[in-house]
């Protein structure tokens, strides 16, 4: 049996990690948040699947074709976090488990980044804590898939 | 001569149509309804030509690609109905007869619904009646398609 | 059998329809449409009772008089759609389907046409398209009506 | 020739003038005032025509029933001044030249009562100066009969 | 010498009771909860005079008309609780003791209904106890009507 | 078998009852009104338990302390009645039929004491009665009471 | 006897007028408006001492300056008219009565010119007829001043 | 050398976790999950010191107290996390790393739990995920904890 | 004849003044301001007892509490300023004169802390100048003390 | 050495004071707080140099006119201090340490005068302490003053 | 033929321009502007005519005397920009061509600095360049005075 | 030495500039302002490198794609500019030096339009000037690039 499949997507501007304002998002690239997410997904009995994208309707895309090849969804959906409501549609409609990241306390940053939209169609959000929270995030997920 | 051809256009997440929350959307898949919009269309002596995009960008593409191959637009902009200045822009540049519709009721639901952006750029807008209201829809189009 | 009755209602100023600015609400005066409205319904196998009052109290005497003549209201509530939670009280009260219809398309109008209080009591919205709206409001109904 | 008419519309609780709150609204009767209307438009070459409702249907369709008989309206609409967009929209239908009038100073009073709806409907306004008001407006009015 | 009387005035939809949504405001009808209210107000002294209208200003007469013939005022605005400027200033208007009766609780329920403008017209309110707030306010009625 | 215990709670400051702004919250002290509840309750088969605390924790505690001794809650929450969503959930937790009292009309004092944060967790509030409320509040928890 | 003085403050580019879209504004200079209300003045027994400034702080001045020589005060304060408190102030500080007068209908213009900050102090407010406004202010004041 | 030790508060109601609106906040109760951050505490090489108050007084005591006995700080400030800038202001007055844990997915609950005024004076959120959320928040404390 | 006693309140984490965040409350700590505020006040013919609590409930026990003791309040009431009503009520309920001292600035600092609710119930207010402000403030109060 | 001067600024009206509204104000003239801030200025050995002005530019210049003569300044910016970011920049532009009074309790008086706009730019706010606020200031501003 | 003139005006503390907060508004004087400003109109075939003031009402009595003798106007209304309706109006009364700048940007400061009130009656807004923002506010103008 | 490049990025709709309702935009083609501005740029010492995309992803992938080959943009983001904070936060991203242009003065259109996201993120902004503007725009951008 194939371990189940989690859709790891990262949101606009997300592809500059390391490069990008390191003292609001960490020093780390997003090649090596994909790296750890596979190794913390291996230990948990998972696998992960890894998108960037700047596109609003590119992570619409992604989100609908995670419906049948995985079993969760890992999403820091960057700045459209604060506006999206069609991503937070687009999760409502494959009702797949998802949890939401965020490198940053978004709540200690301007007030546009304090209204999530889309966090209301996730079943949680971890936020603050660089690249560990996306770790956590998967930690998060794992109930969810197993009940399924 | 050819029959006028109408543009339709659905916004995110409706290619999920029929999978996705049928309580609120309804059963009847997208293809389902651009059959039915072929039909209805055929009767009212007018052509379709439909698109499905989840992205905001694609749709304002298809709404300029209209100018000169299409006669009029028949929208359904999901959840960017609530927001997309752009969308309603690029109906404004195209100056092309459009209407709006919404499978549900979108003012019986939660406050963020309640605001069409779009709809200030349209003749009118039919919300709540499901896939019949598309039919509608062509059907108000109509007189402003013979006036040109 | 009786062909159902579908109680159409008038707001307020609409029975100054065709002398009142035309270039917003039509040139149409309200016993056209009213004409318009039977022969429409007896094509689709249904009548019509149509009643116009400036009177808010009246239009709620009218909804709950409708309860038991009427399967189901077709309502312009004009400017009291912005406001009167008593007329959505009314129809939530007789629990028949409704459809709301406005002549002009209120979404391109002054910001306090925006907000429409009935239109969460009612199946759905058609709105901008002038006389033709409370056509197809009558059929956007009738699906409601047959599965009574 | 018979000298233009006025209509002179007083909304809710203003029958009981010199009774209510004399403080705020002063010690004159309703009919007291409609008498020293009607001796001022005689001197002005001018009829009135008072009516009292405490209906905001009552005062829609008197602003209709105007049209014809009289060449402009007086109106105090009280309370409805804050929120009766249906008032001002009978007042935009008949397109009769129209004055409001306040006893008291609304500007003065609580935030609910300084948003004027259906003073954006009228020539204009004067406010706070008791039944004396009601004569200014009808001098208010004097040079908009006269053009017609 | 005669009892006191209390107007008890109900507002739009109330005529309903019993028929309307019995899970927000109960299985009595208006008949019954008068008939209650006549038991009550005999026991304690008292006649009452039960009114139902839908009307704003039919309601706004009612309270006029109680001036005289009554010695306080027992109302239930229903909708119009949230937004009658005009039935406040009513109430005031007479300066007769009145209490704000609900059904429900209008705090537990939407925001619209949050608002109560009448009530800062009356004595106080009594919400969410169903056909016994009614007796529940006769009897916060009394000690101001035997003050008098 | 024991007549059912109803808790009764008083917030902040009501322990200066009397000798406070009696103009605004008459001139009973609190222990005053608790030996009238306790002579109601005996009357409607009933006792109370009193506690009064400026705390808002010290009311929590108390809420949750009802569960088990207690068949009911009547609380007068003071100026915390408009902030504190912490007692609305305490209240929500225990689900004991809870009814909100308070001495002086809050809708007709100034817009912060508006806002009913508390009564949304309670069956019913009763608001501008002095003493009094609290024993019409007792009389309407007693259906709940009997009902359990 | 002297005949008491009113004096007449003109508020920002009311110097313009007549230059100043007409449309707006009416074409009559402000000479032509000081000379009609002197010859007003005149015939009420009053004479009028005209001012006008574009400077906030000058018009205050000016209202201070009236204390003593003057008997009432006639003011239009332009654009302040939404914004200064400090003219408010300053006619609070002199006490004497005093009437707003706009040219256009404010209420009929953009939002930002509905606010009335000044009119709170003032005995009422007169707007949207043009100079006849002023002429009518002076009327409206006359009760007021003959009453000191 | 002792393990670095981790103050856990609870906020208000979560001593009835278990019997609390489990569909809400799970069933488990305050036991279990500090017998659960002590195993997971054990094995991050930490130990922890749990409390749970319904004081917010009792809260920020606690905060001051960990000044010098503990590391870090994991609090799930219930209800008070949407409006304390108290608690917030005493995070940063010790400034321990700390870090807020929420059971329920505050976001997609009422708007009143989506402002989060204590989050932004620690590192992070964890909002969404029952128990577990917890054992996440020691986590994420952790390379706070080392670092110092 | 004993000099009049000042109760000095100290809000939630005072207790850390001199500790917590330096550049923004000043080096001092606590018991250094209440040895200043023991001095000052001898100079001025005064006593000073001084307490400081985390606890809202507290400092409202300590108002109390300075009925009958004490001519005169000096509260800092720290975070609680900004939202507590309770604190506010609890100052006019003692009728004592009362002065709110703030260590900084806060109109300069984040919007949360603009707005002042206690304030209201103050006779005045003084911020932004560190421990001397207490100074200050004891002497604000002295006239109110005398003429008592 | 000379002593150390301090611009002392009056705002629009307070040349008034003593004569107006003194309930609000108190009843000294202000050439008596001028004369008590001579006094006081020098037992702190300080000069001062009094200005009052109603032109919201004029005080601009007496701000800028205190760069080069002047240590500090002390403002009283009356109604200007609730809009007047102007006032606020320029204080920013010639950074010499500032400090604002108000006669009255800002705080305690209608919503448009809790907000204030200039004291952002100052070290700190006294408000509601009359002419003694003057001289509270003064000491205020000595530390300040002393550093330089 | 004479060049055309260009007003320029500076708002309220723009004199100080050097020494202000150079960091926000550079380093520049106004005298080494408007040399600069001398030598580009030169080049551009204009001559300019130079202004500062601090006062509101100079800056609209510049505005009145440029009609005539200027053929444009670039303004730099400072902090006025966000408040002063009456600025605007005067420019929409003169009805040259102007042109708004700003020094810094202020859309990436503080809110009350992103309302442009001023800007609505210019061509267009310059902002954020520093000292060259005006000379390109110059070419900006060019085009509007060569078509008059 | 290569030339500096600039990448010129026009956002939604500006494709169909000329065509698109010219009094708002002008009637100039993009491929003729395209022509205008890299004329210009020689003329500065520059090149650009221009595109234009409806997708707001696009123009996010195109500012990531800049850094490196340019050394600054110059972007007219249409609509997007007063929602996109994810095309703000690719800006801050890059840290490049960037001018935001729009064709038309969005401070006097609607009020949607007067909120600018994307700007706090650019150095400053031109607005109002048609194709002029972008010309502008290059010269505004010349120090910052140099200055690399």
């Amino acid at each position: 049996m194939m371990p189940p499949c989690i859709r790891v997507l990262h949101g606009p501007s997300l592809n500059l990690l390391g490069r990008r304002e390191p003292s609001v998002y960490g020093d780390r690239t997003l090649r090596e948040i994909d790296a750890l997410l596979a190794t913390e997904a291996e230990a948990l009995g998972l696998t992960v699947d890894c998108h960037q994208s700047n596109h609003e309707g590119a992570l619409i895309d992604l989100i609908h074709g995670a419906l049948g090849p995985c079993a969760g969804i890992l999403i820091n959906p960057g700045a459209y976090a604060h506006s999206s409501l069609a991503i937070a549609d687009a999760l409502r409609a494959v009702s797949l488990p998802a949890v939401e990241v965020h490198l940053s306390n978004v709540h200690a940053r301007e007030p546009a980044r304090h209204r999530l939209v889309v966090a209301g169609a996730c079943i949680g959000v971890i936020a603050g804590f660089g690249a560990l929270g996306y770790a956590l995030g998967l930690r998060a997920l794992l109930p969810h898939i197993q009940r399924r």
